[in-house]
C-alpha cells in the first residue's frame, strides 16, 4: 500500500491525494457501458440513462416500472406483485435463522434507544406584551427507504433507515427493494416487518426513486426518499429533488483512521480492511505521525487480505484507494483528515477524547480502540447511512430530524404588534412594499 | 375573485385547484424565451441553460462568469469589480436614511434572539461499562447566500439567511447579489456589514450559484448555499446539489388564510393583498367556513386592489393565484390548508391557538388577528426564507440547524464491546462480511 510521507511532499500534495472525485464524476465500468448500450440504444451517460427512467416514470406510472425491470433486470413485474405479499412476509420468517433474528432484535432496540434520547421536541419563547414565538417540530407524513440487494443485501440497512423515520413518527414508512431471482433477501423482510414497515415494494434502480417521489397507481408518493444505492439510485434522487426531499446523496464507503504510536497496528490493518471488503470503490486511509506504525500496517494488511473471503474485492479497494499518510504531527493529521472529511473516522491515539474537539468533518466518529466501525455498522445505536466522498463538509448523519421538519410559530397582540409597527412599516416602504404597510396600519395600529 | 363551496363540488375537486404546478413544470414568459434565444442560439428550456451555465463556471471559472455577465446582464465583469470594495460599502452607509438603518439594527437584534434561543447542543448518554455515544452539532465552515436584486432588492432578506447562519457558528459567510447598473442597493450592503458578512460578490443568476459551488479563482467554493432566487437560480441550486448542499427548492410566495366567521374581512383582504403585490406567480388564498366572510373578503380585495402602488402586480397574481375556498366545518378547512402546505399560513378564528395542533404542513403559522404576515417578514425573529410551492410537506422554515451538521460519536470500552460482540458478529457474518467480524475477534473479544 501508498506510504506518503507530508514533509517529503508538501500538505498541498497531500490534500490534492485526499480529494474525492465528484460522484458525478465516476466512470461507468466498461460493461455497464455495454449493457447501457444495448438497452437503451444509445452510449448515454448515467445522468441521460437516469433523466429518460424518471421522466417516464413520472409520465407513465406502473407501465413504465413494469417495462423498466422487463429491459434492466429481466423481471416480470406486474401490478399484483408488485409489493411483498403477508405470505412472502410469512415465508421469510421461517427461513430466519433464531440466532441472526434475535440480533436484529437487539440492534433494533439499541438505534431506537439512542434516537429516542437524540428527538427534539417543540419549544416556545415569549415577547413583551403576551407574545409568543416558537417553533413545531412535526413529523413527515410518508416516507420511502430505498435499500440495496444487489451484490449484497443488507438488513441492518433496514434498520438504520426505518428506526429514526419511526421514532420521528413518520405515519407511513414504505421501502422499496430491488428483488434477486424474484426474492427479496428474508433477513430484510423480517427487519422491516420487526420495525412495523407498512409496505415492501420489489422495484429497484432510478424506477424505484421515481415512483415513490411522484406516486404510481400502485406506488404511493411520499415525501422524502432515504437510503444508499448505487450510481444509478443517486442520481435518481438528485433528479427527483424537490418534488419530494432527499437525506443526501452518497457514494462509495470510506474509513479514516487517526492514530499515533500507541495504536495496535493489527486493530489499524483489520479496520481498514473491513472497509475495503464492502466494494472494489471503498477507501481505506491512515492518516498517522508514526512512520514505524506506517510500515507495520502496510505489512500487516498485505498479510490479512490473503486470507479473507472476499479478497479480490477488498485487494482492489486497496489497490485503487488505500493509502497512508504520515503527518508531521497530530495537528496536521487532523487537519489532512478534516480535509477528506470521510465518511467513518476512527481515533487510535494515546488521549482519543482529547482530539475530539478538532473534529469538523466526518459521518460518524469513533472513539479509542475498542470502538471498531463495525460496532457503529450494527450495534451501538447511531444510524450507519452517513456522507460521503467529502460530503461530511454539510450533510448530517441520518437521524431523527432527518424525517421531521421545522414550521416558525407567531402569536403577536395588538400591544407588541403596536411596538414593532413603525420598524415594520420603515422597512416594508423601503422595500416599495406599500400593502405589507397597509395591512399593519389598518388594525388600528399607530405607525409615527 | 373565484370563489369555490366545497360542497357544490367535493373535497377531492377542491384539493386539484390547491395543488401548485412543480417549480421546474411552469413554462418561461415568451419575452424571457426570445431573450434566452438570442443569447444561446437556440430554444433551450430553462433546465437546458442552466445545465450549460453551470457546466462552463465549473470548467471555466472566472472566464465564464465574467463571459456569462456580458451575455445575459450586459455588465462588464471583471476579476477586478467582482467584490464589492469598502469604498462602495461606504457610500452605501452614507447613502442610508438612519431611521431605515435603526429599522434594520433592531429587526437584526430580533432574528438573533430567536435563533440564539433556538439552538440545539451536542449531546451525549452513556451506556454500560462506561460507553458514550454522543452527537455533535458543528457549524459549516464557509457558507454562501444569494441574495435577489432584480426588480426589487430585499435587504430584510439578508437578514433572514445571514444572521441564522452566524448563529450557527459559520466562520466564514460570502454573499452573491446581482448588481442593478452595476450597483448594489444601499441597505442590502448596509444589512451586510451589520451582520458581518465577510465578502458581497456582484453576480446574480446561475453563474453565481455555481461559482460558489465549485469556486473559482476570485469566488470562494462553499459547503451550502441557501436563499431565494428565480428559476435559473433555483434550477442552478438543484444542478450543484451534492457538490454542496442547498437550503431548498423555493418558487413564488404564497398565503393562505384559515378564518372563520369571528375574522374581520379588511384584515383578510389586507393579508391577501400583501401576498399579492410581491409579484404576478404569488398566491393568496382565503379558507373559510362562512360564507358571508367570503363574499365581504372578495368584495374588499376588490375595492383595495385599486389603489395600491404595486396594483399592476396584485391584480395580475389574484387574478391567476387568488382564490376564496368555503369549507364544511373547520376540520376540513385544516385539511385543505395542510393539503396546499403554503408557505405563510395565517390563523383568523375565535380560538387560533387551539387549531395549531392540526397544522401539519406550512411554512410558518401567524395566529390570531394581531399577526400578520409583514410582522414575520421584518420583525419578529423568526426567517422569512421558507418553503413554497407544497414543498412545505417537507422542508423546514430556514434556520440555525440549516448552517449545523450532526455528526454521530461512539466512544466504547472493551467490556462494552465483549457485550455486543457476539450480535456484531452474528450480523456481520449473516451478511457475508467476514472482515467485520474479524476487526472485532482480534481486538481480544470472545464472540461466542
Amino acid at each position: 500500500m501508498r506510504i506518503v510521507a507530508a514533509k517529503d511532499s508538501s500538505a498541498a500534495e497531500v490534500k490534492k491525494l485526499l480529494r474525492k472525485p465528484a460522484f458525478d464524476e465516476i466512470e461507468l465500468p466498461d460493461f455497464v457501458r455495454q449493457a447501457n448500450s444495448r438497452i437503451f440504444g444509445a452510449d448515454l451517460s448515467a445522468a441521460e440513462i437516469v433523466r429518460r427512467i424518471v421522466g417516464d416514470v413520472r409520465k407513465e406510472g406502473d407501465a413504465a416500472l413494469i417495462r423498466y425491470a422487463k429491459m434492466i433486470d429481466n423481471v416480470e413485474l406486474s401490478t399484483d406483485n408488485m409489493a411483498v405479499t403477508q405470505e412472502e412476509f410469512s415465508a421469510a420468517e421461517a427461513d430466519g435463522d433464531p440466532r441472526v433474528v434475535a440480533a436484529l432484535k437487539k440492534a433494533i432496540d439499541n438505534v431506537r434507544r439512542y434516537h429516542e434520547e437524540q428527538k427534539s421536541q417543540s419549544w416556545w419563547t415569549t415577547r413583551s406584551h403576551g407574545a409568543m414565538l416558537g417553533q413545531m417540530l412535526v413529523p413527515l407524513s410518508r416516507v420511502g427507504l430505498y435499500v440495496p440487494g444487489g451484490t449484497a443485501a443488507y438488513p441492518s440497512s433496514v434498520i438504520m433507515n426505518a428506526v429514526p423515520a419511526k421514532v420521528a413518527g413518520v405515519d407511513e414508512v414504505v421501502m422499496c427493494v430491488p428483488p434477486k431471482n424474484g426474492k427479496i433477501n428474508p433477513y430484510v423482510l423480517i427487519a422491516a416487518k420487526l420495525i412495523g414497515i407498512d409496505k415492501v415494494y420489489k422495484i429497484g434502480g432510478a424506477q424505484a426513486v421515481a415512483a415513490m417521489a411522484y406516486g404510481t397507481a400502485t406506488v404511493p408518493r411520499v415525501d422524502k426518499i432515504a437510503g444508499p444505492g448505487n450510481i444509478f439510485v443517486t442520481l435518481a434522487k438528485k433528479e427527483v429533488f424537490g418534488a419530494v426531499d432527499i437525506d443526501m446523496l452518497a457514494g462509495p464507503s470510506e474509513i479514516l483512521i487517526v492514530a499515533d504510536a500507541t495504536a495496535d497496528s493489527d486493530y489499524v490493518a483489520a479496520d481498514m480492511l473491513s472497509q475495503a471488503e464492502h466494494d472494489a470503490l471503498a477507501a481505506s486511509i491512515l492518516i498517522t505521525t508514526d512512520a514505524g506504525l506506517a510500515e507495520q500496517v502496510a505489512v500487516e494488511v498485505e498479510k490479512r487480505v490473503a486470507v479473507l473471503p472476499r479478497r479480490e474485492i477488498a485487494a482492489a479497494s486497496l489497490e485503487r484507494n488505500g493509502m497512508i499518510i504520515i503527518a508531521d504531527d497530530m495537528k496536521q493529521a487532523l487537519e489532512f483528515a478534516n480535509y477528506a472529511a470521510p465518511e467513518h473516522m476512527e481515533i487510535l491515539t494515546k488521549e482519543p477524547m482529547a482530539l475530539l474537539p478538532f473534529v469538523k468533518n466526518a459521518g460518524a466518529v469513533f472513539v479509542g480502540e475498542y470502538s471498531p466501525e463495525p460496532l457503529g455498522d450494527y450495534m451501538a445505536g447511531p444510524s450507519h447511512v452517513l456522507p460521503t466522498g467529502g460530503t461530511a463538509r454539510f450533510y448530517s448523519v441520518l437521524n431523527v430530524e432527518t424525517f421531521m421538519k421545522r414550521i416558525s410559530v407567531i402569536s403577536a397582540t395588538k400591544d407588541y404588534l403596536q411596538e414593532a409597527a413603525a420598524d415594520i412599516v420603515t422597512l416594508a416602504e423601503a422595500e416599495g412594499l406599500g400593502a405589507h404597510a397597509e395591512a399593519i396600519k389598518l388594525r388600528g395600529i399607530k405607525t409615527v
